[in-house]
């Protein structure tokens, strides 16, 4: 076997062990190294290559994790079967090429999936649930569900609701699906943030509704503007503006439920990782303001795995029935054992000493993330960092795209702000930066994730 | 001001602030504390509850944060005006009552759902399942599955399939969706079957397709018609037609790949109960004859349960990237733990086992049927019965609609063939009938029902 490497610039055992394992990567996903080959001893590769055994040792077992290699007892380290090329006939599928440093946001730590604690929570669902959760399932979702998040989401989050008034989706985009059919949202363009996730306005605007953007600045979404804005509906994200980060300031949040009010319009708010904030005490929902006004939108896509497609909205007593007769007669989408399992997961109190774990956890990364930029780049302002998994990093000016060109060119995936920025948002707040995301990365590539970035940030 | 903290449980800091959060959000939104009331000073109110002062001070901060509280400079703390009083509480949800006897099509016997060894394939693939089986997922379908589902699919089914061509879905029903996106079937009508699934039709004419009936006799749907039919696409029940129970013959079977050849549509494969034939050997998929012209459908809901919102699609090369983009970027709804889970229960056996065990259950039931109504109602022809989960009981010109009414005075849910029937159908073929589902009720309400069945037929 031979593996070339290209260690230009990459100093250090962190480095050299990311730099081979790019380099692994690319023999296998490019078939240099086909499915069921043997890797030599890494004690040979380290002797060859005039590494540190413990770093090849590394380099290996993140392959592994990532499911390009397999370790067997006995038979050692082979290429694994599902890195293969696709069979003839078929034309290859074009994956996206795994980047060899991921701070995209959005992104979950997938190794810290509680896997023993939901496998106990599944076994005690499945055993105790009765016979009909096996049949076609309640469009509202399963009521063992329900109950535990009416009384979670009061608790954490200060969501006034019922289980009468939840209703199980697929995620906080099946959300925006099942609100965007209902007649009153319909009736005019839905309000969005001029920053926010490209996803959900895709699916407001397939749906057939305009969006119009509302500034975000400082003290989040500039909500005062609503009326002006010929919208029926608003979709925010109070607790930790997305991306920018900031919290909507009070007067802001009393406004938009003001202006909803007034108007008889919606505050759709997703909640989407106020679960994860590390400086001050928990904001609580703006959904507590006034619950026949506000949607809450939450999800376990970011507590505990987007692989679930578990979400939920405590709606407002006038929009129960509209939503779930938009779902249908049955439920099509989310699978009911998932929903028993994450019923008796929370209900066990296993879900918030997971989340506690996984606070800790975040928090500890995005220390590290500002350690290094406070050392290696301190003329880098960092923001965002109350809460989440991601940090925004200003820029100046007209820096931006270079800098994500390095990126790529570095096999860095991180997202510029200018990403997230609605088509028709005016002016030029909160300008240049990039969405640093610090969940991803397995631990053993944090660091050197991080070094990948600081070579990538422009000079002072 | 009086506030009661209800510490049971809660100790420590963060406890006890987090309950008298709660206790202030309580008193302020059932306006026990009215707008502009004043709060105590921190100091004074931590005294008064034995607290510390920094947890009170946080639990005012949250609250503020939140919009409940507002605090200014020389004012302190007071309730905002804008907090209003809580809505109403629920009027208790409706649910739809629960027929007395339930022989409905569609269901599955919910009480055979394998718990057992669902779980232990669940423990196996979430134990060996990599990281990135936590992460997004992709809008495929794991891989894992798609293996699972191409070996057996191929085995069981005579699908000519591979990994890369599957793509996994919610049901059938979300198949269909997707399928409705593709250009090549929007560019003209749907054909259907005269009498099938309304719930599919429906799919199709909410996508903005319309349907043109093929007329269904003794030898399934009449695909010689399609040539007519101005359709660019046909969906078909080969194995077992819904509802009137026949197998597509095998001259149509010809007819309706030859049509899809020679004009370049597409025939979508319902393979709904392929899996249920009781008196002869199965009867292959149509795809086999060509996987470039024919879409194989099929999901787990009858096999084993629809609550798992599990289906797949076996596609011609030409549609594989077009229906994967219709999915987006990430899988939007399938979970990935279930789809795991199916693969290992599919890999070790268990699925054909558990389909082995189903069809001597429901063969049974199917000739207990049989024998009860050749006793009973000996004057009542039963049809459609050699493969699948009902029958069909033919009735005299113009009894349906009564026989129906007295079904339902006894409480015994059942539906009649008209149920099915395009609107746009012409002629009086199959003619009155009842489309009874033998798998639901318990095993100790099966006699029972049965029972009620016989009394609502039409005398000799």
């Amino acid at each position: 076997m031979h593996v070339e490497l290209a260690t230009h610039g990459d100093s250090g055992r962190g480095g050299r062990r990311a730099v081979l394992a790019r380099a692994l990567r690319d023999a296998v996903s490019s078939g240099r190294l086909p499915p069921g080959t043997r890797l030599p001893p890494y004690r040979s590769l380290a002797a060859d290559l005039g590494m540190a055994r413990n770093a090849v040792a590394d380099a290996y077992a993140e392959l592994v994790a990532e499911g390009w290699l397999t370790a067997r007892q006995g038979s050692g380290t082979r290429v694994a079967e599902r890195a293969a090329a696709p069979p003839a006939p078929d034309p290859p599928p074009s994956p996206a090429p795994r980047p060899a440093f991921d701070l995209r946001q959005g992104l979950p730590h997938t190794g810290s999936f509680p896997r023993t604690s939901w496998l106990a929570a599944s076994r005690r669902a499945l055993t105790s649930a009765p016979n009909d959760a096996f049949g076609p399932g309640d469009p509202r979702g399963r009521i063992e569900l329900r109950r535990a998040l009416a009384r979670y989401l009061a608790r954490a989050r200060g969501v006034r609701t019922s289980p009468e008034r939840i209703v199980v989706c697929s995620g906080v985009g099946g959300a925006l699906r099942l609100l965007a059919t209902v007649a009153q949202v319909r009736s005019a363009p839905v309000a969005v943030e001029a920053y926010g996730l490209p996803h959900h306005r895709r699916i407001l605007t397939a749906a057939g509704l305009p969006t119009v953007p509302l500034p975000v600045d400082g003290r989040g979404a500039d909500t005062a503007g609503l009326g002006a804005s010929g919208a029926a509906s608003v979709l925010l994200t109070p607790a930790h503006q997305f991306p920018t980060g900031v919290a909507l300031h009070p007067d802001r949040r009393a406004a938009a439920v003001a202006w909803a009010r007034s108007v008889g319009a919606l505050v759709f708010e997703d909640d989407y990782d106020g679960e994860f904030r590390y400086d001050r005490q928990p904001v609580g929902a703006v959904q507590g303001l006034d619950p026949e006004r506000v949607v809450y939108l939450g999800s376990a896509s970011k507590s505990l795995s987007p692989a679930l497609r578990l979400g939920w909205m405590a709606l407002p007593a006038h929009l129960v029935d509209v939503v779930v007769a938009a779902k249908g007669e049955r439920e099509q989408t989310v699978s009911a054992l998932d929903q028993l399992t994450l019923a008796d997961f929370i209900e066990s109190g296993r879900y918030d000493r997971h989340l506690r774990g996984m606070r800790q956890r975040y928090r500890r990364r995005r220390d590290q993330l500002a350690a290094v930029l406070a050392e290696k780049a301190p003329h880098v302002e960092v923001t965002g960092i109350a809460a989440g998994l991601h940090a925004v990093l200003r820029l100046p000016p007209g820096t931006e795209g270079a800098v994500a060109r390095a990126a790529a060119f570095q096999g860095l995936a991180l997202e510029a702000l200018t990403d997230f920025r609605h088509p028709a948002a005016s002016g030029d707040t909160p300008g240049d930066g990039l969405v640093v995301g610090y969940a991803a990365p397995p631990d053993s590539a944090f660091t050197a994730s991080l070094a990948a970035l600081c070579q990538v940030l422009p000079a002072p």
